[in-house]
């Protein structure tokens, strides 16, 4: 099979073996979606090299449980031991012996099949296109967040980066906090508008500084760290969804002064971003750029880095 | 009147006028303790150039309201405005126009007398020493630890530092989780061994890595956050105590890798402190390294500043 490889430099391989493991489900892989964090294992965080991706939709080719054999599916992507301290309490995504798809020592969904245990494994409802369901493992991310913070409805709520993930986000949030989304991209603000979400340029921030109980951090940029400081209040929470390569210097003092919460923030649940999607709360059709072939991989790489653009997906 | 002023140096100021302020008791001093933080301002954080000190125990000399002249007191240092949107939330220590005594804008405790709103103010019970109330300001910042984070007997807390606040807070929470106190120090040792605390040296940590539920940061040190984040388990909280100036680089991919909540942490409640201290549930005596007279305050601060002191007193 085919396979989109980073070794060095990305590469598209040929005449892979297919993926198997005992005990787990071969999967083909429909579409797959390339995130920020692809990116920046394509320039060398994490270390990983092997087939990347970890977004996708497929069915599902070969399974020791005939039952699955046919679905259309999702996966979670983190596959856990089941018996270390972290899975025992409950932890499976922080498991200490964990493989992660596309990302820790598990080849990914940028290839025409891959391979996941059935426990990390989701069934699509019929009503959602692939191009629906592919989201839902960035959607899941989004979600993370509910689990971590009750936000309440009066609470002020700033979420930093108009990007795919921050688009997901707003989304989630926008009927559970006095929402407002802070980006660099002046197109979206219509996007924002319709879905009924207020939406400032950084350098409308300045009046806003010190009066957020919650800043949500999806910049994806180092930076996002220094205006989320300047946004939040005393006591309040900074939420980290950015995950960047490199040490950021940080003003460590800010923190204690202002008493600020920081809480990162990973992967999520999907079974409520699959409801959501299949509901129809979160739409996710204005956040695709463009799709393209999986042969055509490096090229999908250079357009998903460019300024501007969302989602680019990868049809196998 | 004498006191202690830091502008480019430190220097022993004569014939000062007396504090007053409209509303405010003027509380003669008679011990002060100096800070790790006294020792930052005094390389310029905060920018703060005036009397430094925040630590005291005193005599009221005059009040607006009588029946506290002559009443021995220790006092909480953020004056704040009581209208702002913090203080009207009960976020007084946040206050966006406190002072604070001797680090912003209000001349500290290194001099004869200084100037506090009785509402600050806390009178000492019977049964302490001066010697003993003078940490009630340290004690109430470790008893924040507390009011923060409710932690359970079976949980894991590691703290970093075995200085004059790490020694404070050890004793906090003692009897409240699973404490190991992880120090520079082999001779104090003995100290936490005598109170019922285990103890480590840094280079004992390794099979301890990613297994607190909680790491408290009292190392007064930029390289403590990188050590807490080896210590904490994943979903685990990191307390921070350390002030230091400038930026440390931060890997803060690892707080969003590991789920890590981290809680910056300040000033905190007088009463409990006074109350252990009465109650002999905190001892201050073995963090006393020497009392100097205010008149020799540089000495003091170099002796401070030498590794192995813990509280250098001054007496006015």
């Amino acid at each position: 099979m085919q396979g989109l490889s980073f070794k060095k430099t990305l590469t598209l391989r040929k005449n892979l073996p297919l993926p198997s493991a005992p005990g787990e489900a071969r999967i083909r892989v429909s579409l797959a979606g390339i995130c920020s964090t692809d990116l920046e294992i394509a320039k060398g965080y994490m270390g990983f090299h092997s087939i990347l991706g970890h977004e996708f939709v497929g069915v599902v080719e070969a399974a020791p449980d005939q039952a699955w054999i046919g679905k259309r599916v999702v996966g979670e992507i983190n596959a856990a031991c089941g018996g270390c301290c972290f899975c025992v309490r409950g932890m499976r995504n922080h498991c200490s012996q964990r493989t992660v798809l596309g990302i820790l020592g598990r080849d990914g969904s940028f290839a025409e099949q891959l391979s996941l245990p059935i426990q990390n494994l989701h069934l699509v409802p019929e009503n959602l296109t692939d191009e629906e369901a592919v989201f839902t493992e960035p959607l899941a991310a989004a979600f993370r967040i509910t689990e971590q913070l009750a936000t309440r409805p009066e609470e002020r709520v700033t979420l930093l980066g108009d990007g795919k993930l921050g688009l997901l986000i707003a989304q989630v949030l926008k009927d559970r906090c006095r929402l407002v989304v802070v980006g660099r991209y002046p197109e979206r603000n219509k996007t924002l508008e319709q879905w009924g979400i207020q939406s400032l340029s950084p350098d409308q921030t300045i009046p806003l500084q010190h009066l957020s109980d919650i800043v949500i951090d999806a910049t994806g940029s180092p930076k996002g760290f220094d205006l989320a400081q300047q946004l939040v209040r005393p006591q309040g929470t900074i939420v980290l969804k950015t995950t960047c390569a490199g040490r950021p210097k940080v003003d460590l003092a800010k923190v204690v002064i202002d008493e600020v919460t920081v809480v990162g923030s990973r992967c999520g649940p999907f079974a409520p971003a699959l409801e959501a999607l299949s509901r129809k709360k979160v739409d996710v059709r204005p956040l695709i750029t463009e799709v393209f072939p999986l042969k055509r991989g490096k090229e999908a790489f250079r357009k998903a880095a460019e300024r501007g653009t969302l989602k680019v997906l990868l049809r196998p």
